[in-house]
């Protein structure tokens, strides 16, 4: 398993530097900032021994190219999350429950922490696969940023790696373009397209399929088109290298 | 399961402010500082909604205090720790292990961690009954104090409680003088007294002793005492009360 810390817009140059320490503690070393704050002496200072990591993670300026080669992308939230409606399960899974369904697997897995503040918009949850919350108490659910990653990762850090690969993130894309497309080949009901689009990108992303699941799925939904009455693109060539 | 957090001679005010979020983040408020550094307007800003918590914290000078009306004490200490020859079990057990071990009792248990530089004296490592380690990278082993306790309460928070009380501390200090004294009253050699001593008190240390447990060896060490051809004060009255 690769894991990806990605921080999107971070806040406190304190928390930056404390969570390339807590990454080294416990062996990880990709790290993506989002849009970050200034890192400066204080991120230094907190990152104790892991300057390195922190002179290394890569800087983007948006979520997508933080992600775009990672196969599942896990956002991280406190109990605050769960007022979204977005058809991901908030609360979420807790670090255990993520670790079980990710154990077996190998491929790169992003994990996603947001603002200090305000956590993550709804677009950015939008393209979580599913949604990981550190169990706290209800009096004071709010974790500082550096402690959540380091929970995480001491979670993590005994994760059986194994054989099976997980799909390519290219694949896992042109699956969701397909299912939308399927969409419109039933003439599925235009007001409700957006929101079944969701639900099966949720359904499909926290079952962390692997290569073969992906390539068979694209083979049912091309069975789908070819039978479809009202497709007039039958015999067109995209996605059928998928059937071998 | 009560849990303490004790901090011994912490040296940053930032983090023994962070150490109080994590704790309240996971329900625990049970904080000694022994000796502490200065705690001003940064252990505040970084107490965060924890504030309560840092300023309820029980301040004391010696360890002893800190632990007094504990029935066990634990060390965390990095793999730095395992340089230490005290019949403590280094690198010592993780949290999960120690969570294992302490499932099922119920009594105060006191955690400790030490010096952000120079973690525990030899002294205060006599004083722990077992030793608990974090498992972290080789390459970079030392976590920040805060990082530490929010990993350890992570994995204690769902310790499952159960009805078997674990014994009295005054017991266990019984225990361990008649344990001492019985090494006297066997003419053990005076060389190896004060290893061997440590070794038992290691040994019934960490098995976690309930109350019936510390009676019965309280009766046995009666017994033996009593069949010691050594012994003049056979009929002394001390520790009687252990037989009913």
């Amino acid at each position: 398993m690769d894991l990806r810390i990605v921080l999107v817009e971070p806040l406190y140059q304190g928390n930056v530097g404390s969570v390339t320490r807590a990454m080294k503690n416990f062996g990880y070393s990709d790290l993506v900032l989002v849009n970050p704050c200034k890192l400066e002496g204080e991120a230094r200072a907190m990152s104790s021994h892991a300057r390195d990591l922190l002179e290394s993670a890569k800087r983007v300026s948006t979520l997508d190219e933080a992600i775009e080669d990672c196969s599942i992308i896990i956002g991280t939230t406190g109990i605050a999350g769960s007022r979204f409606d977005l058809h991901l399960r908030v609360p979420g899974y807790s670090p255990k429950e993520m670790k079980e369904r990710l154990s077996g697997c190998s491929g790169k897995v992003a994990v996603l922490f947001g603002r200090e503040d305000n956590g993550f918009t709804r677009e950015e949850l939008k393209k979580c696969d599913m949604i990981m919350s550190i169990p706290t108490s209800d009096i004071y659910p709010v974790m500082n940023l550096s402690h959540a990653v380091a929970v995480v990762l001491y979670e993590f850090s005994d994760i059986k790696n194994a054989q099976a690969p997980l799909a390519d993130p290219g694949d896992m894309r042109l699956l969701y373009q397909h299912l939308t497309e399927l969409l419109d080949d039933i003439n599925y009901p235009e007001h409700k397209k957006e929101k079944t689009n969701l639900m099966l990108r949720r359904i499909f992303g926290r079952s962390c399929l692997l290569s073969r699941e992906v390539y068979t799925l694209h083979g049912i939904l091309r069975k789908i088109k070819r039978n479809s009455v009202n497709d007039a693109d039958d015999d067109s060539d995209d996605g059928s290298y998928y059937e071998k």
